[in-house]
């Protein structure tokens, strides 16, 4: 059915009636504001937006998988700060051609996400536009003191949760063949560029357990996002090429080559600094983690900057290496490239 | 200086430095996410985007009013529940061609506002785009219990805060004259559509002193959004043409015509219902609520639908009636007209 026939008030009930619920929201989609309870003394705020063109292409991402990797970002922005996700605000740009189907498919995204991870979609907004456009904003719990980027000192570890590099390679794909023709390694790489991890029960644990000293989620490349810490923390760091964690899938393709790995944005794995004293109770967490974890480098002083040392000891150049380009805080990270 | 030339990076530092905060902000702009202490047990969540050529257009309307009505309309949700605001988050897409003293002025008009009501902005996103979208997130407080629109019963009065029908009126004659040629009574009406006034101690009031049963705030039109009450409600209502309360401009402008208050949008008083027996109180509250507060009718039952009585009992009969209209939750109010 097309929206015009719909309206938007039947587009709205139609959004309520499926919108994922959970019991602490005592108001939702309907009046002027949703009323939401607060289970811990402070709240975690992120937001992104997503624009057609800029961000994603409808030709190669379908209407689920940019619903799911739209709260599957914002899901991250929480982990990385070790909070609990809890409501969904949905600001919508839909062009005038879109049908009622395309719309519930988004939904459909979403909702797969928010399930597995009791978000309830509150509120929210929508209009016609140009082109399509996603805005959401993620509010969070927070209980456990939030772990920033500005944290890590001088000797701490850093580790990396799962592996780095596959969404670039399967975005990489993606512009050689279409996707429903990919199998194995590539239909890997693939899910893992459309449908990220948020890695919320590692981010938890390693707050609730005061492990982390600092963290980020890997949007940008791991060497930009390291960057972002460095530059909040005062410290440099030194990353060992050969503990780099890489897919089989990875493997397969790439070889041992780093690159994307290093360079290659939206894994949306966790990176984080820790004492080294708390080493073993690292190794010990690994399970309740639910994801890998893996210790690839050192902090060391400011002024070595970021460096990234092959088996032999020498320095592996990077095409884009990221400590100075503090370009974005949060997803956008396609706006510099055009910007700049 | 051109946005290409400052870079995303040193526009989000520039948003973040002139950044409006209060103390309750843990942690602002330029984490992964914002934390923010949660003052009640409950928080009111509310939206609303924004859309250059669908909402707004540039030729009319200067960044700084956008800026103010941006936060305005989302502050009037906010103030319609009875709560008190917090933090703003904040969505732009900005189209490549724009300068930094453009997007300064945006956030001026943002701020001259949020100085006044003690709201942090917090965090958000920016990124190119064709056309300029805003998409706004407020969070606020709730110290009482929200006033919905769904608690009002047969017999209650019903009021209005302020004058309706000037920000009608101010767009009108946006339409026939440049702005900076208005004077009088025709800048009044333009200032109340482009800086409409949210009635945040009318609304907090209301709802502390459990004077409201129902409550939504105008930006629809009067009828449109008293069809949302009396839809939540299941009631009916009777309104007398010779009570609304019309400024002096209008009159000046309308005479005695009552369309404009009756139809036009966006004039973002309060209206609600009261029990009869309140009637004295509500009259002794209008000081403290600092705007107006006039009877304007009355709830009946829900067959008789929305009525609106001239001064010798005759049906007035209006356009746009709005009772069965229900095309929207936020302000949105175009979006209906372009899809229906």
């Amino acid at each position: 059915m097309k929206l015009s026939r719909l309206g938007e008030f039947g587009l709205i009930e139609r959004v309520r009636r499926a919108a994922p619920k959970n019991r602490d929201v005592i108001l939702g989609i309907g009046d002027d504001t949703a009323c939401v309870i607060n289970k811990t003394r402070s709240s975690l705020i992120t937001s992104d937006i997503l624009i057609e063109g800029v961000h994603f292409d409808l030709k190669r991402t379908s209407l689920f998988d940019l619903g799911f990797k739209t709260l599957a970002v914002n899901l991250s922005d929480i982990a990385a700060m070790g909070g609990i996700p809890a409501y969904l605000v949905l600001g919508l740009g839909i062009p005038a051609g879109f049908s009622t189907e395309q719309i519930d498919e988004f939904y459909q995204g979403i909702k797969s996400l928010a399930a597995k991870t009791a978000v309830a979609l509150v509120g929210g907004d929508m209009s016609v536009a140009k082109n399509l456009f996603v805005s959401a904003c993620l509010i969070g719990h927070a209980p456990f003191r939030p772990v920033t980027r500005g944290g890590a000192r001088l000797g701490d570890d850093i580790y990396i949760t799962g592996t780095v590099g596959d969404s670039a390679l399967g975005l990489k794909l993606l512009h050689h063949k279409p996707s429903r023709a990919m199998k194995g390694p590539h239909r890997y790489l693939l899910t893992r560029h459309h449908q990220p991890t948020p890695r919320l029960t590692a981010g938890a644990l390693l707050a609730r357990e005061r492990l982390a000293t600092a963290m980020i989620d890997v949007s940008d490349g791991l060497l930009q996002d390291l960057g972002h810490i460095c530059k909040a923390s005062n410290i440099g760091a030194v990353l060992w090429e050969e503990k780099l964690p890489l897919s089989p899938a990875y493997r397969e393709l790439a070889g041992n080559g780093t690159e994307d790995a290093l360079s290659g944005g939206e894994d949306y794995e966790l990176l984080f600094c820790a004492r080294q004293r708390d080493r073993s109770r690292i190794e010990k967490s690994r399970k309740r983690a639910g994801v890998a974890i893996t210790r690839i480098g050192t902090c060391v002083s400011p002024g070595r900057g970021i460096v990234v040392l092959d088996r032999l000891g020498k320095h592996v150049s990077v095409r884009s290496r990221g400590h100075d380009h503090f370009k974005r805080t949060s997803t956008a990270a396609k706006t510099s490239d055009i910007w700049q």
